[in-house]
């Protein structure tokens, strides 16, 4: 089932309005919501949305609240997300670090006390488009055993980097872990196995099976201990520079998840390098990753086409979910 | 065989001297091939330093070359590695990082043309010890097959991240292959098999013999198509932010391996926050992450153990490459 993105957006607004969001924040957030899901990410998209909602109506999630900058010493700056809207907290902030970044060549912001993200690439595309690098991540719950341990205590923090490209802007988003929360959500409730192992069952055995992991909660990180150490140090970082929490100091339960740490790193190489001279850089490389390998994609290269075909035919949505959004929407 | 930190010191020193390489510079340079075998890297210590004294005698590695800015903007700077020694440039470019940090809050600075940096750890170590958080990676020669891809077209590209800490600093110094080149050559030194899959071998299996994926130089990536993606978005900012070479560029012989892209990034946590608060911060995701768990370890904690006992008892030495590196001091 499709249905057109500014159909979409319009009854997640209305939602929205209805949760007593103003009409140009209502907007922003229906739009981030709407686009993960035009671009192929629902887990993050319209499958996430009666949860927020259920956040917003818990207080969890407070619809009125925009993020503060609460210290700042030249390019680098601390915002405090007053446990606003995770998705609109993100993007203000990244629209800062950008703002920020056409000064001084490079910024950081880091924000405390703020929600999940939702799609967390949206905030690279974000950059991308301003012609920017963007560089954020953000810290999670406790889903990820380190290294060593059967029990989770680090998140799996993802991470998202992305460079303009004139042809197709570039964008990495991923989790440290090998699948991520959203990813083994669609594969459990597709009843198919990974394609390779995602996590740890009940017995403390690596497997394949998506709804054994999601039951236990234990993640892989990506290589092994490597991922384990890259996923404590983007938690380290995200909460030294925000002043916020760390994952331990997080909400177990996926429904209470607030109070996260997040950085956004922007990157402005026009103020090294006229644009053309960069694009070339980036082309050449894309265009070597490609030669004579139809099978080797590069990062939102697959995005693009989903992106593409979303807003010619629609956006896939999922009819239970699309039917329980527009309950929400009708009370 | 152990060999006291001084008396290494002294004799790559003097074979650094031979080469023409100036006294101060020896002293540093010499120092940091000591310090990766004292902390346990051999691969990059001890054991790489007859290959770079070949690269030096070969002209690929000019003894007399400095970084030399090219252009700034703000935070953010462009230099040129003019082929120098590896760990020297990329020593002189996080000391000019952090030095830029303490005015900025956060600096980039972006270096072309440079060699291998050796130990990259070493730069992050650096910063933590000046209090700051660091963070830096260089593009290599192609090892690693993009994921989808049976041939080797991206670089395993290592990525450090340090933060500092009272009771230790954290570092952590990852290559985004599952195996480093280095690990790789260690396992296959002592006939041992690797403990995960880290390649492929000639037939194009998967595998864990470490002499069998040195032969095809086809290293797995972490996380299969995660640290693929990772590598490759390392290597696009590396080159479009030094405007020097991306991976398809560099000579894939590792005794030709030049021409290389690095990316030095440095936060000064303390512009926006006093030093023990933001310690508080990580001593306490420190403390949960080992919370009744003795196998659980945070980056660099080994280190420090392997570091302490070189101190006390001699850096641990191939006693066949000390033989070789004593015979290049006598020659």
């Amino acid at each position: 089932m499709r249905i057109p993105v500014d159909q979409m957006v319009a009854v997640l607004h209305g939602v929205l309005r209805g949760t007593g969001m103003t009409d140009d924040r209502a907007d922003l957030c229906a739009r981030l919501f709407v686009e993960a899901s035009r671009d192929g990410v629902a887990s993050h998209g319209l499958n996430r949305f009666p949860r927020f909602v259920r956040m917003i109506t818990r207080g969890i999630v407070d619809v009125h609240a925009s993020p503060e900058k609460t210290s700042a010493a030249g390019a680098l700056e601390r915002w405090a997300g007053r446990a606003g809207p995770g998705n609109l907290n993100a993007h203000a902030c990244m629209a800062r670090a950008i703002e920020v970044a056409r000064v001084h060549g490079i910024s950081c912001v880091a924000l405390s006390n703020t929600n999940h993200w939702m799609r967390g690439g949206a905030y690279g595309w974000q950059a991308a488009e301003a012609g920017l690098i963007g560089v954020c991540w953000t810290n999670t719950l406790a889903n990820v055993p380190p290294w060593g341990s059967a029990e989770p205590r680090i998140g799996n923090n993802p991470v998202v980097i992305a460079v303009a490209r004139p042809a197709g802007h570039v964008v990495l988003d991923m989790a440290m872990s090998q699948f991520s929360v959203g990813a083994l959500t669609s594969y459990a409730a597709r009843g198919e196995a990974l394609p390779v192992d995602g996590g740890y069952d009940s017995a403390g055995n690596l497997t394949r099976d998506a709804a054994a992991i999601a039951a236990t909660g234990r993640l892989l990180p990506i290589g092994f201990w490597k991922g384990s150490g890259l996923a404590l140090m983007l938690d380290l970082l995200a909460a030294a520079l925000s002043g916020g929490r760390a994952t331990h100091e997080i909400a177990a339960d996926p429904e209470l998840e607030t109070a996260l740490s997040q950085v956004f790193i922007a990157i402005d190489p026009s103020s090294l390098a006229p644009q053309d001279e960069t694009a070339r850089i980036i082309d050449a490389a894309i265009a070597h990753l490609h030669a004579g390998d139809e099978h080797v994609r590069h990062p939102a290269q697959r995005t693009l086409e989903t992106r593409a075909r979303s807003i010619r035919d629609g956006v896939p949505v999922d009819p239970a979910i699309w039917a329980e959004v527009k309950a929400l929407a009708a009370g």
